[in-house]
């Protein structure tokens, strides 16, 4: 086994009905293969399955649980025709996406028993996300008996959030037996981007400062300071900070408690709103949470959706001023997500207004760095450049399971 | 009538079981005489009257209501021996300060019987202070029955404040049918500390950009372009934004269901929990939300304390951070405030963290600018100036009222 060389990992993300997975060749950081399997558990699922450049397959399946899934979605990488491995032996790890690792995982770990009573007793903090990244692990351990699971944890990044960052302002009692704190999410997304953001700035990690803004469905912004997280917008949970595509994002906390009375909700319906009925979806107008409904209809001059796009803007920038602030200056503005990476008017309307703090868009730049393209967005004379670095979650995950399985000597 | 000069106004601030009265003389702005009766309704009620320059003197009351309340403050202001007038009917007119004005008032009014419909429409948004303002303008109506009630709104200056930062990103049904946005507070103290700092700087109020910090047992940033309200920390009611004495400022909406799901607290306890018990009080571990006994217990090297004062200085600067980006940049922040004006070390905490922006402090200073002075508390090369200016509310309260006089010609 010592002698073995690490090389080929899988990478999982299990939702509560899907399981997204990407197989990488470590030598080369290569994405040899990836899919989607949707719909699990119901009579209409959906496998879709894609070699690295070729096209995307797509066929209609049945998958009673994640484990029937996975054993689908593994056929196609060692089928002869399509497949990119000769048998599931060659897979030496696969690395999961943990959404909630509480305060007991502030890096990857090995899973194992105690890991998997680790992820389970923080399912209360994400009740959507851990059961199912529980479900793509104890899938993983059926169709790869003998093959190490490792958990990558979304809120690990943000281990490094100081005290008077991450508490909330109540009685101390509820942190201490409740763990009500600030934990963060997005932090893979920001580990991979803070790194890349160093080599093209050209300085050590350890000698940045950078705002970074991951924009997608969901969306947060985070202070790091020498590749270390200070602070962030989400917060216990993903619905905090942001406008986004179905969540509120920041709200008086009395809201929620006039929502009860007044507005006669129950907390579920309160919950539902706030997380699926809210943002962009809840304000547009258009019917829809995502960014490019809503910037179709400001454009035709739809009134409420010129008004949520200043929302979001107005919201962006308030934390991108408190974070330059607070890192005591910045070396540049990263835009990574679905929206920082793809959408020009919602950049626009974030960097419209971050003049005082030295950055101007050049909005020729602005509509150019698109479909994937890492660049600036800022003229070259503003002091804060804001430049555009696409995301490789899945890659952060293979990158973070490599080094373990490496420092181990398996 | 129209030969009368308006010179006398009573400014009323009346609480649930308590009355707050000062008497001014307009034409130097001059404070006569001032008072608080305490536990109206209660059998151990207090009378506290000051004529100015002069001692405070106390004495056991009981009054049954604030009828009984503010006829008994008014024996003082006519006594032969320590009053300042021969007979009520000097008073020309009086202030009221209403606390929730809604998006029914933005600007101060005479009080008919729509305004006190219009107040009490609005109690639901400030259950705890509408229905005591109302309590106080009927109190008035009996004592003076002859002399105008003028409102003057806590909520009315922040009604500048664009419908892109007043909205929260929830369904707009919300708003529209329950009111549900953003409001702000502490409008009045913002007033006048903008007029002050205008002359200070030397600008016309039109022509200024301030970021003004309004810090006591409640506390909120503003930010002002213009003399007018662009943003503001405090949401629909009182509780957003920082942390204060004894309410915990913003949290991640999704906490407030945590608390009633993990927790098991009753709306009425989160109420009480977010609103009585948190800030200060619940965080600093010295059984008290009072700033001075936090900063001793810090000095003291009370572990709780010290994180404690860097939250407190860490949220402010986020916010100090983000309003300078939106204003475009300030010409000055001020500190205003039973702690702005008095607290050097939470003065410290905040300023401290704000270098990037170009504030930096000036530590003698800091300790120089307390007990009423104004003063500024920045290093001479700091481009971005931090000021102490004394608030004065009830002024403020004064001015509006004889400014809505006067333009009725009374």
């Amino acid at each position: 086994m010592s002698k073995h060389v690490v090389d080929k990992i899988l990478v999982i993300n299990s939702g509560s009905s899907s399981l997204k997975f990407m197989l990488f060749s470590m030598a080369t950081e290569t994405m040899m293969a990836k899919g989607l399997v949707e719909r699990i558990g119901m009579p209409n699922g959906n496998l879709a399955y894609q070699r690295d450049g070729e096209a995307k397959t797509e066929q209609t399946i049945q998958a009673e649980n994640h484990g029937k899934a996975l054993a689908m979605a593994c056929r196609m990488l060692i089928d002869p025709a399509c497949g990119v491995i000769k048998a599931l032996t060659e897979v030496d790890a696969i690395g999961h996406r943990v959404v909630h690792g509480g305060e007991k995982f502030s890096a990857a770990v090995i899973v194992d028993d105690a890991v998997k009573a680790g992820i389970s007793e923080c399912s209360p903090l994400a009740p959507l996300h851990n059961p199912a990244n529980l479900g793509g692990i104890v899938a993983c351990e059926t169709v790869f008996p003998d093959t190490p699971n490792i958990a990558v944890f979304d809120t690990a990044f943000h281990h490094t959030i100081p005290k008077h960052a991450f508490l909330y302002a109540i009685p101390s009692a509820y942190y201490e037996n409740l763990r009500i704190r600030k934990y963060g999410f997005h932090g893979i997304s920001y580990q991979f981007v803070a790194a890349a953001a160093a080599t093209i700035i050209g300085k050590p990690l350890e000698q940045t400062k950078l705002i970074i803004c991951h924009l997608g469905n969901g969306s947060s912004i985070a202070a790091v300071a020498g590749g270390k997280s200070l602070d962030t917008t989400m917060g216990m949970t993903p619905l905090a900070g942001l406008i986004m595509g179905s969540r509120s994002g920041d709200l008086d906390p009395a809201v929620v408690l006039y929502l009860a009375r007044e507005g006669k909700l129950s907390l579920d319906e309160i919950d539902t709103l706030l997380n699926k009925q809210s943002g962009l979806l809840g304000c547009a107008g258009t019917g829809s949470g995502d960014m490019r409904e809503l910037v179709a209809a400001a454009a035709a001059g739809k009134e409420s959706a010129v008004t949520t796009l200043n929302m979001v803007g107005h919201r962006a920038a308030l934390y991108i001023g408190g974070y330059f602030t607070l890192l005591g200056g910045a070396d540049a503005i990263i835009f990574t997500g679905g929206v920082g990476e793809n959408s020009v008017p919602a950049r626009e309307a974030i960097i419209s207004r971050l003049a005082a703090i030295g950055c101007r868009l050049d909005p020729a730049r602005n509509k150019q760095i698109i479909f994937g393209k890492t660049g600036l967005l800022s003229t070259d004379d503003s002091p804060l450049p804001a430049i555009v670095i696409p995301t490789n979650e899945e890659l952060m995950i293979a990158r973070e399971t490599f080094a373990i399985l490496s420092r181990q000597g398996i």
